[in-house]
């Protein structure tokens, strides 16, 4: 027993893991290999960096290399695990440098991560053409962005960034129009953060509204949210393909059913966001038992199927609160806190990881989304529930108070039983953190009836008498009980 | 069994009662006996219509005298329910014309409400003395404060409003400074309203720390908030005596433990603030047993120990979510939420009060505070409890998102169990709404274990990965199994 924790992956579960391991076991060795520059970068601000809220992007990172070498984590970047050998414990390492060796592992951590998958289009090759899924694009957009004289180069104040990259950008025209394929959360954010930055933007999603997992209620307000500030909305406007040789021109939207170009928008940049996939190349091959959205599978400890394996992060499933079945919901808490339950459970106290609960939350400049559990009735009924819901609209605030603002609240729930499934808020004031409640009503099994007689607070500048949730409660379960 | 329902009282539980009533029975009489000719304000709007915040009192009705009307419920203002035979089932009223007549019930519910104590205070006989507990008081302290040239009278424009008394009070010099006596929310809340209508202000309070009930870290940084925006803040300062003949000039502190007064503060203005004790009277004698505050006690159906009477509202018990024992916390939602219960179950369908957690919110100017279940060592030590608690200091947002704030989180567990027992929460960054997950979490009875794996929404520009509320959780976990 005396080979170390090695780690696979340097950002939010790898180093939370390493981190909690050397605090609770401070004479275990821990590795971790990252085969990129970059570690533990806050994923989730990069479209804040690119709509300038953020002034630099060293901000974004929580930990630098010699933070983690300050807590005796044995830190390799530039080393990319390529095989695992779960018999006899041990991975095979290639370094950026040319080298390849064998670690042997006493345990074994997988955080990998995802990727941002591009669909049918491929972006490498056409200037103006991106994804956003790690820092090297985000500087390069923000880059890309800015007039070439106005352009700061200390903005990507980091030493990892690739900075060929962002001086080619830089030096290219600013664009002036662009499209955000896809309207999830990631497009969501970069419409909102390149119409800061000053350009025309379309944003083109697939289906008939925005942001799709978090219900038609919330995407419609977003809609509303994003347009009042003039970006263009395109539903159930699939893109078909990104026009333009070297740079880009345009792109080309699927009209009907038969995904017929009907409509070609010219734009000089495009931003490519339908979605990530896990990253579980490595442990193809070894046997192991994948789950949900292809990600591996984990139990309630963060433990593959193959001894003394662990994964955590964007590659792993976590169990639903809901459904109790393992899920794919990649998002910073959940790795965060599956790593460092990991760190606590290989240095002898085991730990659970934790449900998750599918808590997510965004913004649309004022307009803050909030979404959590089942809102999608044919998710809930391959459940074995049967939903029912109801969507309110409900001040944030007693009437008389200033400030007060329609928030939509949507519950959903299993009418035989009455349990709390899911449920989103979107409103302008103090709307998405009011998610919480609801994530934790779902956490705990609580039923509508349960959640309609909760003592939320009430104090006229933050909430009616009657909370949102608790009129939205009401509502729905004078359906469930009539 | 053809008498009607009859309601003690026309405010938030007596007319929630009724017109919850009226809607499952449809063919059910109810009448509501009032003793004033107020129905349906919002008592704790005066301080923000004082602020100036709101312009017309009218605002701070829920329902005129007509809506009610309109809900088939038979209101009688001016009519003091003045005796209670629960044997023979029938009630004396008193009219302010000088009728007194009996009226029988099937069904009673006793919604008389609290009343502002003053201690040993007798604010009436003192120009610029008051109390805020009802309408008239607020119209009347908003009159005094004005210049009498720049009073508009349209801002009571309510006809119950006592006119006599406005007109008075607008005729007095306007004060220049003002003593609040009592540093509770009431208090905290007339300490900005004043100051933002210009007024030196001067708060003085008994205790250590303003805001008992919320603990001292709220205590704490909500005297920060009034003191950064010039309010003077007298801690550990009992008011031993309001000066002045016809018109206040000063209070008197008294400064040590022996209650000499060491301190005189000259005022042209004071408003206590010291607390408020349920109205109970109607039910003395009749046998009825109170509880906790001395409030009426009931069960949880809301049901008085009378047979067929009930009782909501502030002067009423309710069942702690904690404890499981009776207790007495008069706040707005209580009110509501029991009286729309007791309408339901007196139209035949049985429906529970609710627990109460002791959810409650305030703010001081930008920084808004809350706190649930129960915070005081004491008192969870009485209540069977072994508590540990844990205050930390963490970011509402991310930290490179603009608009992070410092966010104080205190929890309370019991350190035998876990289970979560009472938390506060105080900051300026949407702070106060974050009480709703803990108060959900301990209605739901997690333990601190459970709360620290909950998946709450991470958004930078909602919440850190890691939001206060689970920061705190993982301390103090940290510290119970430690």
């Amino acid at each position: 027993m005396s080979d170390p924790f090695v780690v696979v992956g340097a950002d939010a579960a790898g180093l939370s893991a390493a981190s909690k391991f050397r605090r609770e076991a401070p004479d275990g060795e821990v590795v971790v290999f990252e085969k990129g520059r970059w570690i533990s970068y806050a994923y989730c601000g990069m479209p804040y960096f690119i709509a300038g809220y953020v002034d630099r992007m060293s901000n974004l990172l929580s930990l630098s290399p010699s933070d983690v070498d300050e807590r005796g984590i044995d830190l390799r970047r530039g080393s990319e695990v390529v095989a695992v050998d779960p018999d006899a414990k041990r991975v095979t390492v290639e370094t950026t440098d040319g080298d390849r060796f064998e670690q042997a592992y006493d345990d074994l951590l997988v955080a990998t991560g995802a990727r941002a998958t591009t669909g049918f289009f491929d972006v490498r090759g056409v200037d103006g053409a991106f994804t956003l899924h790690n820092m090297d694009a985000a500087a390069a957009i923000d880059a890309y962005v800015a007039e070439p004289d106005a352009y700061d180069p200390e903005r990507a104040d980091v030493s990892a960034v690739d900075r060929e990259r962002v001086d080619r950008n830089a030096a290219m025209p600013a664009p002036e129009t662009a499209a955000v394929v896809g309207g999830g959360y990631v497009g969501v954010e970069v419409a909102e953060a390149l119409s800061e930055r000053g350009l025309s933007v379309h944003v083109f999603h697939r289906s008939g509204h925005l942001l799709s997992p978090f219900g038609e209620a919330v995407g419609n307000r977003v809609e509303e949210a994003l347009e009042a500030e003039g970006v263009t909305v395109h539903t159930d406007a699939p893109v078909e393909a990104l026009v333009g040789d070297d740079r880009i021109e345009a792109v080309e939207i699927g009209g009907d059913a038969d995904g017929a170009t009907t409509d070609r928008v010219p734009v000089d940049m495009a931003v490519v966001g339908v979605g990530i996939r896990p990253n579980t190349d490595l442990l193809e091959g070894t046997g192991v038992d994948f789950g949900a959205g292809g990600a591996i599978r984990v139990d309630d400890h963060g433990r593959t199927s193959l001894p003394d394996v662990y994964a955590a992060g964007d590659c792993a499933t976590a169990r639903h609160a809901v459904t109790g079945e393992p899920d794919w919901v990649p998002l910073g808490l959940t790795a965060n806190r599956a790593g460092r339950a990991i760190g606590a459970t290989v240095a002898g106290d085991p730990t659970l990881v934790g449900d998750i609960a599918g808590t997510a939350a965004v913004k649309a400049f004022d307009t803050e989304a909030a979404r959590v559990g089942i809102l999608d009735p044919e998710e809930a009924e391959a459940a074995g529930f049967d939903p029912v819901s109801e969507t309110v609209t409900a001040g944030s605030r007693s009437g008389y108070y200033p400030g007060a603002a329609e928030t939509d609240v949507t519950l959903v729930a299993d009418g035989d039983t009455g349990r709390l499934l899911g449920g989103s808020i979107v409103g302008t004031d103090r709307a998405a953190i009011r998610i919480d409640t609801l994530g934790t009503a779902i956490e705990a099994d609580m039923t509508v009836a349960e959640v309609e007689r909760l003592d939320l607070a009430y104090a006229p500048p933050f909430s009616p008498v009657w909370d949102p949730i608790l009129v939205a409660a009401k509502v729905l379960n004078g359906k469930i009980d009539g």
